[in-house]
């Protein structure tokens, strides 16, 4: 009895999708409260207005931790609208994603109060690294394993894997700045996620699979 | 195979709906998290009954600011609902609406904190601006590369985009208030925010759009 | 179109549960965070277990609470499957419906810190009255807009109103008991909440829907 | 009319699963708050660095608890995707369960605070105990009273529930290893978690059902 079969798998990915969706939700407004208010014996205008400016490193590592979290929800998205269907082990790997999403306020918090020290940049780099490791191997795992969709080409294989990498260079090359600065890093860090998020589609994802299959093109 | 390819557009507007639930929903929550609870020192009952009366200016900013997100959240759903499908600059015009979503508790607590100074109310009204200004960008993107379903009309499209621009000029005569009095501001938005929820629907969109399709008035 | 028409509607009332349930969720589990940790300077497990009892009737008031939101959520439910479509209307009576939920747990966390104090218990039987009143309102006002689905029968019109009226009578009748003791009052409510949580149905209820249609029967 | 029966069926599961969805996500990412930022007077990379270090038992208590929620977030969708519909009742049992959920955090917290006190450790073994008992009743519950759905063989009924007990018997065996050490309990429940999660499939669970229907298999 097929549809059964197909209820049955439908809420076990919708309900991944669901639990993942609260998780970025949650973490992505917790994100905001590690930003601390102002002291409460500001009493004048300039007093806050200099109270604000001074939390500005603050708001500019909290920009780069959502835009963190928007890239990796839309690339958990890319993957999940691929999968026919699920199993333990794929479950198990993308729970390990979100608990990295879950952690990620934590990780951001630490950069907050520590800006100026590497160890606070690694455990944030480390968390990005996570992220990056877990997509990549939920799509191997799932490709090796024949949960993909039938209709989705090797191209969009291939190019889905080769983003991730492409990903976590970026951002180890963003890290390695940290030699010189952790600011540097984290003004890096933030660069290559706006240009992530922002750029059309990356150009060479669009080239090979615009001749495949247009849906998936549309829905990344 | 046209089902998997609204599958794949489902999963991925009802991802965004999903997300943007959470997030509406945590940052709902959260609101009341920052009116503190009263002193622990108080012992009778006429010490806690005033001490709630003290709170009172924070609760006033409280109504205004889940009004403020009741209001947005039904924009975007009148917004999503339209949408035949997504691309990716849709979705991170959305991601970004959601950042402002989750800023929200911020800047109430803020202005909640520092209800007399200019620049708290100041950040508010820009987070009004930047909501609107995302759900116009949303709205015109996905008029412009012909992502609304078929069955929405001119005249939809014109009255949603009016809409934004009458609540965000309310607003901003709310907000020039302030040169008299922050707390008229405050009470001037939320008035807004109050007829804007509870106007059994805007006069002229009504008269323009009630002989069009039916189904779009009912549903917003 | 008609299938149009109703994916509109589907979407619309879809995330208004999905907000509840986003909303419900955030609040019921930052319920126990108003329960404070046993201080840190306990050293001994005998410390410790005092600690614990000693945060007994905050238990007591969050098993109360908890209870509060259960409830409640089943009777949205009830009348959210019940619903062939909404309105602006009947969107904004649950969005008030909703900020009631997410104020819960601030006056939870009020009655714990002041449970021997009669305006906290005010407070939180307030915070119940609204919650019926609002529920009571979207039913009167579905019902009179002829937003029920076809296959509602006026039994259990009635019956869902009567539902509404009672449980507000005997949280009423429980709320007065602070005329003596609110400590008496909250085990009253409590057991009020459990009485309505686990009675298999109550009994007119049942009398009077059970040959009415039994599909409605079932899902409450 | 059967499929007005059927929706008002799905969404009663639906928004079950999703409530449970919600409360998951916001106990998994609070759980990752109850691990403490380290103090602000710090300093130097060494000073973090030997702070980091000083959190590493919250950090395997936080590990021990995420791999719980995972777990019992899996267990419930397990029968959750089994159901053929719901009642009262059983929603209550979910309600109960989902309470136990919400409760974690803090059981979390309260062991991570005081790792070396038996009563912290037999808080959070009477959470596992209670989680385990609410999904034990509601599939005895679903079975008895014939809410499973068709396709659901003995050889599943039975494997399911001895899953149940079997994990219950580890973590009693894991939470006695405190006669000795209570962080020697903490690292044996964590395995038993990791083996329980990590087990391809547990050996006679396979055994059983690998030649009834394919389709239970495959979705746990």
């Amino acid at each position: 009895m097929p549809v059964s079969y197909n209820d049955i798998v439908g809420q076990y990915t919708g309900r991944l999708a669901n639990l993942s969706d609260s998780i970025f939700g949650v973490a992505m407004t917790l994100l905001i409260l590690e930003i601390r208010l102002p002291a409460d014996y500001i009493e004048t205008e300039r007093q806050l207005w200099n109270a604000l400016l001074a939390l500005g490193p603050r708001f500019l590592v909290y920009f780069m931790s959502f835009l963190t979290l928007g890239l990796f929800w839309n690339a958990q998205q890319v993957q999940l609208s691929r999968f026919a269907r699920g199993d333990r082990h794929l479950t198990w790997i993308h729970i390990a994603f979100i608990a990295t999403v879950a952690v990620t306020p934590y990780s951001t918090a630490l950069l907050e109060n520590f800006i100026h020290l590497r160890i606070a940049l690694a455990v944030f780099w480390l968390n990005l690294l996570m992220l990056g490791l877990m997509l990549y191997a939920s799509w191997r795992y799932a490709s090796v394993k024949g949960l993909l969709r039938d209709d989705v080409s090797l191209e969009t294989k291939s190019a889905i894997e080769r983003r991730i990498v492409l990903a976590q260079a970026l951002y180890a090359a963003g890290f390695a700045c940290c030699v010189i600065s952790t600011r540097l890093s984290i003004v890096a860090i933030a660069l290559v996620q706006f240009a992530l998020a922002l750029a059309p589609t990356i150009w060479w994802f669009k080239r090979r699979t615009l001749f495949g299959h247009r849906n998936h093109h549309r829905s990344c």
